[in-house]
């Protein structure tokens, strides 16, 4: 507290990222990173761009990162908006986008950042409650709502909403912006992108962090309607020209080049899910159905908060939330298939 | 216009950066970069971090950064701020410590975002004219504040205050925050950093991206008691938890390792202004006197757009800001010895 604050500071609640610890030989299966390193592409891009032309501005509007995206999904530059990671992106969104008379609406078990943002816009928001099966319904956001946010799949549940469940929440919801957040659709989702050009209330959001393997370059991207686009860029151009770097802008537009490596990395993380599932499940734990770089779990006759605590004692840490309904589960990132073993190695002399 | 958008992106009026073209072959003299390259040390640290560890999240509190800048000025790692370019410091420093009943003072003539982060955060603000010499005159700013931000040297007239001047107001105005804007001051101005101790309502704002080099990189920080710090960390982590990136991080650390490239180029730098100076005197220009990497210079009998479109046809480009008392000079950046001289042969041609 200080008499030197603004008055806002003093309400702020900050969000706090998972552990990222300083100690080597971890296994860290906390903050869904990937376990493979970026396209070699990606590292030549930068590896060229490391260089005296650093002393100059990078393109106030990365338009070489806005081509590349759009291209690859087939839409025009003026589709793309571009962050410092999707965290910026999102909160950009926040401030142009989801402010309204009537509140947000985003699910009570979700992305825990979302309820951050709206009290450093004062954001009046309403959360839904999923269902028994962690699910979200799309009626539960059909009703009086000044705007909708929630990820698909969702984090931490990794559940994922089909694209017409998305499309009929779009239809009954004309008059609000709709923004998805997809951090971990190619992971095994359908991205909303195909729904873009048809209605003009979805904003999709990406993260090159977790499919591209870049959560150490920060860059995140929206895409949508013109109109949601403009927005965006007023609220970023009232904040800070120049978010991505160079090396960012190269080595990030370089990852839409390399679609064999892309896809390789995707599926042996798929691959690894789906193995891990199955061998957590042979220790008694309930396996939420995931679509997502992670697995959500909870053992029927084990605390969880003694399960994490047990395996960071092995040297192997997952994530806890201590928050309503979920204080019982386990968020377990993907690594690689060794990583797995010694994550399942390690809780098989935890629950003893 | 949208009825989607939040209602505050109606009222932004974003910041217009200065143009980063995309031709080659320029005299790029318009945004202040510096004419070297940034430190061989940094370009090492970069090259090692170029690497599959970008697949994890970077530090969220870039410790290593913060312990180089404290080392380097001084202080303690709790002292230091750092985010993506002074521009999101400042961004951040309007949000968290200049929004309060009484309005924001700064100068009529100054940084031309300060106005437009006003819009954003929805502060009050009241500009302070410069007196004729474009001088700051700190009495002027002893009245009724909310807080109070300049440059120093102030932008874009490149005008040093000393720092005695700094001290008088800060004692005069002990419960209001003052914020010096620090991008320029290695050029020539002693920092303010040496009051921080002894004045709890001092936050001191530096940059990367001029005397480091480092434009393509976006790095910049803030010094300042703890209680400052801790609302700049507030409002940082709740709005985005990773800005710096991994090459970010090591980059900029290791730019505070080198001290001699540091200082031989800014000596360059400086040398070239007193150069480009007299050259622009024995031209009819009247020059202020400039403690930045940039002067600002009117012409007597040539008017300031016609004299920058006519550079520009001789493919050099300087900024010339179409606003109130200065529409007549134009801002000069400090390139090498031959761009300048490529900018004085320009106009001579263009003066006729």
């Amino acid at each position: 507290m200080s008499r030197f604050w603004s008055p806002i500071v003093h309400t702020l609640t900050p969000y706090v990222p998972g552990e990222q610890p300083k100690l080597q030989k971890l296994v860290k299966l906390n903050t869904n990173e990937n376990p493979y390193g970026p396209s070699p592409a990606v590292l030549a891009a930068m590896h060229e761009a490391n260089s005296d032309a650093l002393r100059l501005y990078p393109d106030p509007n990365a338009d070489q990162l806005k081509d590349a995206i759009a291209a690859y999904h087939g839409l025009g530059r003026e589709h793309v908006f571009v962050g410092n990671g999707s965290d910026e992106v999102l909160a950009h969104a926040f401030c142009a986008l989801l402010k309204h008379d009537k509140p947000l609406l985003f699910p009570d078990i979700s992305y825990s950042f979302y309820p951050v943002y709206c009290g450093l816009y004062q954001i009046d928001y309403r959360t839904v409650p999923l269902n028994d099966a962690f699910e979200i319904d799309v009626a539960d956001y059909e009703g009086d709502a000044g705007a909708i946010i929630f990820p698909n799949p969702n984090a931490p549940t990794g559940r994922l909403l089909p694209l017409a469940d998305i499309e009929r929440l779009l239809q009954r919801q004309p008059d609000v912006v709709v923004v998805i957040d997809e951090a971990y659709i190619d992971f095994g989702g359908d991205s909303a992108i195909a729904l873009i050009e048809r209605y003009p209330n979805l904003l999709v959001v990406q993260t090159l962090s977790k499919s591209r393997s870049l959560a150490g370059l920060r860059v995140g991207f929206a895409l949508g309607h013109l109109q949601l686009i403009e927005a965006l860029e007023r609220v970023k151009n009232s904040f800070n020209s120049y978010p991505l770097d160079r090396l960012a802008i190269v080595g990030a537009s370089a990852s839409f080049g390399d679609e064999a490596y892309f896809r390789a990395t995707c599926d042996k993380v798929i691959a690894s899910r789906e193995r891990l599932g199955a061998a957590l499940a042979s220790l008694g734990f309930d396996v939420l159905p995931s679509a997502a770089n992670f697995v959500f779990a909870r053992h029927p006759q084990h605390d969880a908060g003694r399960l994490a605590a047990g395996l960071r004692e092995h040297g192997v840490i997952v994530r806890h939330f201590k928050a309503p309904r979920i204080d019982q589960h386990l968020r377990i990132s993907i690594g690689t298939d060794a990583e797995c073993d010694a994550l399942i190695a390690a809780l098989r002399t935890t629950l003893g």
